[in-house]
């Protein structure tokens, strides 16, 4: 079941949030170029909300402000998405608060991010949302090919274009993507996704190889996780360096 | 119940093994130099396997060989204490071999060690051993203060002197001191320790404060870590800069 599948005569409303990280600046001017340059007829209207540029120590704004932000758009029955600026770190100290504040128009709507926002995209899982997708944050928009990536997320955002986007979890072909950090933090916490019968699709950003071989033995040695029809290894980018030379790749970390 | 209280005719004998990473070939020379200045009467002997010289990629030898080394010394009726050579990174490939080939005369033994060593230790404490502590590596010869350190590890495995060290769980005094990464990668796995009502001390090191507080999310959100007494800060060294400046320090995080 597809749900928020736009009407075409309805100009699509998204709106940016940053539940982790603050987001740059200039996103907010690329982004909207992008979108008018892709869809000239039906111009998607991307709201940026101001907390987004708020700053709270490592925080896109505080807990609260951040917390409270999500909801605006969430429990907003004229937004079609909500779109996260970018990962970072910050979700957990949210998805709480934010789980027990959101109202029905929240059901009626799409959710895209990735990296810290698996732990939102998940908790909306868990509760039954049906239209969460892993997949570009605007803040994207600064890296190589960013445009394409942002493109994607528009495609499934506007189109739920089946190409664009790996589902972060979709019931229907029984996928789940996550960032290998974000959901070893989930293991054994209320927040754990239910897998069961899933392909688990595994990336990661940024680490060294044997924290990715540390992470795959933390999420393989759950019972729970043990019960996927299946694991998926993405992208690992960025991987710092191993002193000593690990000896394996993430491939054959994975393949063990 | 204390085991493994030595008669003090007997001389001690520690077997060092490396589960994770490889030890630096000086600590063999420099530990047992300093355990003999401390204990001129009863020096212990302390066995290096050579396994903590071999090298396998990140590791101190394969998994086999691992495993092998620490069930050398732990089944061996003849030694008194395992003294893990160093952390790193590398005791989940092993461990549940280890476990499964453990046999009675390595229940009679005292085990010492911390960071990585934390997911042995664990099993061991689940698996009903009594003598089992978290302090220094012997590998921490080669740190600032190194000799007090080891002389702490040798206090406790020799004469199993109290103000030595911080048990890593023990059931008299109901504390559990872990690295909180390494219990992070043990939350929601068959090896999750019950803390239920001990005192909890956690410690890191070289890590973000971000990952601190996501580390601390994850510890505190387990609903069988909620049933402990209370979380008490340990050290955490080495501090990586956050950018941005996170805004708190590791006290302010833990409190929160």
């Amino acid at each position: 079941m597809r749900v928020g599948r736009l009407d075409e005569q309805k100009r699509c409303r998204i709106g940016v949030v940053a539940p982790a990280s603050r987001m740059s600046p200039e996103v907010a001017e690329r982004v909207p170029a992008v979108a008018g340059s892709l869809y000239p007829d039906r111009t998607p209207e991307i709201f940026f909300h101001p907390q987004c540029f708020a700053t709270h120590g490592h925080f896109a704004g505080d807990d609260e402000m951040r917390t409270q932000s999500f909801l605006d758009i969430a429990n907003d029955e004229s937004y079609d998405a909500v779109w996260f600026a970018r990962g970072g770190y910050g979700s957990c100290r949210v998805v709480e608060a934010v789980m027990c504040r959101l109202t029905e128009p929240s059901r009626r709507k799409a959710y895209v991010g990735y990296s810290d926002a698996g732990i939102l995209l998940a908790a909306l899982y868990q509760a039954g949302f049906e239209a969460v997708a892993h997949g570009p944050v605007a803040q994207d928009i600064l890296r190589d090919a960013g445009e394409a990536a942002v493109g994607r997320a528009l495609a499934w955002i506007i189109d739920r274009a089946p190409e664009a986007l790996e589902p972060t979890v979709s019931r229907a072909t029984k996928t789940a993507a996550f960032n290998m950090t974000v959901l070893s933090h989930l293991l054994g916490t209320p927040l754990q996704p239910d897998l069961d019968g899933h392909v688990l699709m595994l990336e990661e950003v940024g680490e060294a190889l044997y924290r990715i071989d540390r992470l795959l033995f933390h999420i393989t040695s759950n019972v729970a996780i043990k019960r996927v029809s299946g694991i998926m290894l993405g992208r690992c980018n960025g991987i710092t360096p191993n002193e000593p030379n690990f000896g394996m790749n993430e491939e054959e970390i994975a393949r063990y």
